[in-house]
């Protein structure tokens, strides 16, 4: 059967990116791979959980088997209200919580309440993967910010504002990933946030901030990191979160903190898109954080994090040569290179999959296309210090070749 | 903030359900309620879950924990693949398997490829309200085609498929649950399958084919409710299952089967909706497969469930009047019933609950909904005898004091 003609104009767009293709390389057997930004598995808190399941009587073994309330599992909802509170200084005065299969359906589900075809939205420069796929998914039109050392660049973003209010265009939101950006691995500075949310404010710019790393900091205070929304609900701002990094990703399990009209329309939305989060995980999360298991897992990962971060920054300044730049992230999972000109990511990625390394080009991460190719990234959140010291070696004897 | 001229038209038109509404009720404590397809928990194989997930070495349980591959954990994929061949007969040639949040994604997922606003689907009078909400959550247009004791009206549906075709009016698919309909109760016959099979030969016709409660059958053999798909591959057939109601819908897993092609394209929607399908529970759901407890948990069940309906349906007998018409299904979990004349299904529910019964009425089951409001539906999966009693007399005297 020939189904072009049937086809969804959405699907008829519908293509493979290029890190999906270029993580087919990236999952062969003896590739090291800096590819995906995924977490350390040897360190999982798995025996934890296991154990938080044997404890289960009956009654909460049965409603973890059962359907579950479309915006989630009411003590984990109550659980993460008092984090949001506590421990990101989030107001939950008017709002409300509910929780998604992953942050990647919070992205897709704010993404389905707020855009129609060709609509504007504003996404940072470069951005990530999973965002930018919900957006365009929903046919958005993306505008690019540029990112600098301390976050979006506030002057491009405020003359954007400015143009599109006088061209009555409508902005439907600002996608910004305040800590250790991914793909970038820079942080928006204290004072950029209180500018960021003085705009929201000003041009009625709702804010979709994504803070899937925010509790996996290398240094500073958890206030240095503390969401835009922390500094209040009069602007209207969208937190989104996961359990993906504190905890498993295998869960698919996020949340989002949003006024109360917004949380509404979501769980509408979510009904139709998968009724309701796994309600096993979600008492799993709960136990996890009822139990206090989250601290010291976090704690631990921060430290074995910050460590392959900087093993791989030592290991860049060794071999990589100088004309190189890269971010030196202050948590997360990730350090974005800029290349020295004239040599294309996508030509170093051709060259150093063929001896086994692998990382991801700029090219799913941009809009602007001709910028993409002068950027690399590279996650040490998976690899071992050896692959590390083998893959950077390789990496940057493979640049100093082609200058 | 005024969010109403920024939300997309889908979210401008989303309302909450009457179901959800009524299932207010239904959640009460104190209220009997046959409204809630959902499985008995008392009966769920939660110790045999856990027994799995204690023998899972380090490296299973890292995997469980960490992101898949969108398509599915691929032990489970190729394990639903040859349960699909061996217990469904369907031949997986040219075609492939996906596994999905739920069957409730599947439907979202078939829904993203195909439908655009305004497009023609035909559903089943009355049908599935997680179907319906996934297609008109794509602004689809649905034309009811009634269903009969043997399943969907082929007459009607032939003469629509005729009409569509001469006025060159594209119907993206037919949705159809062929085993004990929800709600209808009833089951397509296996002359009907054939008949339904060459009709999509014949018109080009994409079948989605729903069925969730295939494998709870009461009476004969599994070939008697043997997949439409199970006739063949030359007609463009989408088969739909899910692990919610022989396993867990806690853990929201379901599977697609269809032409490699729509998979591919259902894989690429699925990555911008949540990049994948929880791990931990996939890894659970293959060991429950390979350890083959699904058999015995499948059978326990075929017996609970056949108990449940020969109860109500005996009490139905003795209480209500009979001018009520009821189906009385082969498997599955629900008996749809037609009022008198002038008794309106939303008046009934209105004086049962009162009396701490609900059901759900016929509104969100139908387009059409002059019919709707004849017919209600009743659960008895996830009732004891004494609430189907105590439940059944209370809904069969109110339609008697309503005459």
């Amino acid at each position: 059967m020939d189904y072009q003609n049937i086809f969804s104009s959405n699907a008829k767009k519908m293509k493979s990116s290029k890190i999906r293709e270029l993580m087919k390389y990236a999952s062969m057997p003896d590739v090291i791979s800096f590819s995906g930004g995924i977490p350390d598995p040897q360190h999982f808190p798995y025996q934890a959980v296991s154990e938080i399941i044997q404890k289960w009587d009956d009654k909460k073994a049965q409603v973890a088997m059962q359907y579950g309330t479309t915006t989630g599992y009411p003590p984990l909802v109550n659980n993460l209200k008092k984090r949001m509170e506590n421990l990101k200084n989030i107001n939950l005065s008017g709002q409300d919580l509910m929780i998604t299969s992953g942050g990647q359906q919070a992205l897709f589900l704010v993404s389905r309440i707020f855009v129609d075809p060709n609509d504007c939205i504003l996404v940072e420069g470069p951005s990530f993967i999973g965002g930018i796929a919900a957006f365009l998914s929903h046919q958005a039109n993306p505008i690019e910010i540029p990112l600098e050392d301390d976050g979006i660049n506030l002057t491009i973003l405020e003359d954007k504002l400015k143009e599109c209010q006088e061209k009555n265009i409508k902005i439907k939101f600002l996608y910004t990933i305040p800590n250790f950006q991914n793909p970038g691995g820079v942080t928006l500075s204290q004072e950029k946030r209180k500018k960021l949310y003085d705009l929201s404010l000003k041009y009625n710019l709702v804010i979709l901030e994504d803070d899937p790393y925010g509790d996996l900091f290398f240094e500073g205070t958890p206030q240095d990191y503390q969401p835009i929304k922390a500094l209040g609900n009069e602007a209207p701002i969208i937190y989104i979160s996961s359990f993906s990094k504190i905890l498993s990703p295998g869960l698919r399990l996020g949340w989002c903190v949003a006024d109360h009209e917004l949380i509404e329309k979501m769980a509408l939305a979510k009904q139709s898109v998968d009724a309701c989060s796994q309600s096993y995980g979600q008492i799993i999360a709960n136990d996890y954080l009822e139990k206090n298991i989250i601290d010291d897992y976090v704690e631990t990962m921060k430290k074995i994090y910050k460590h392959k971060k900087e093993f791989m920054v030592e290991e860049i300044k060794k071999y990589f040569p100088l004309s190189v730049k890269y971010t030196n992230p202050n948590g997360g999972f990730f350090i974005y290179l800029t290349l020295p000109d004239k040599i294309s990511s996508e030509a170093l990625f051709k060259k150093v999959i063929e001896k086994n390394v692998a990382f991801v080009t700029g090219d799913p991460f941009h809009i602007d296309k001709v910028e993409a190719d002068k950027h690399i990234r590279l996650a040490y959140s998976n690899s071992s210090e050896e692959q590390i010291k083998e893959g950077i070696k390789i990496i940057g004897e493979t640049i100093k070749s082609m200058l």
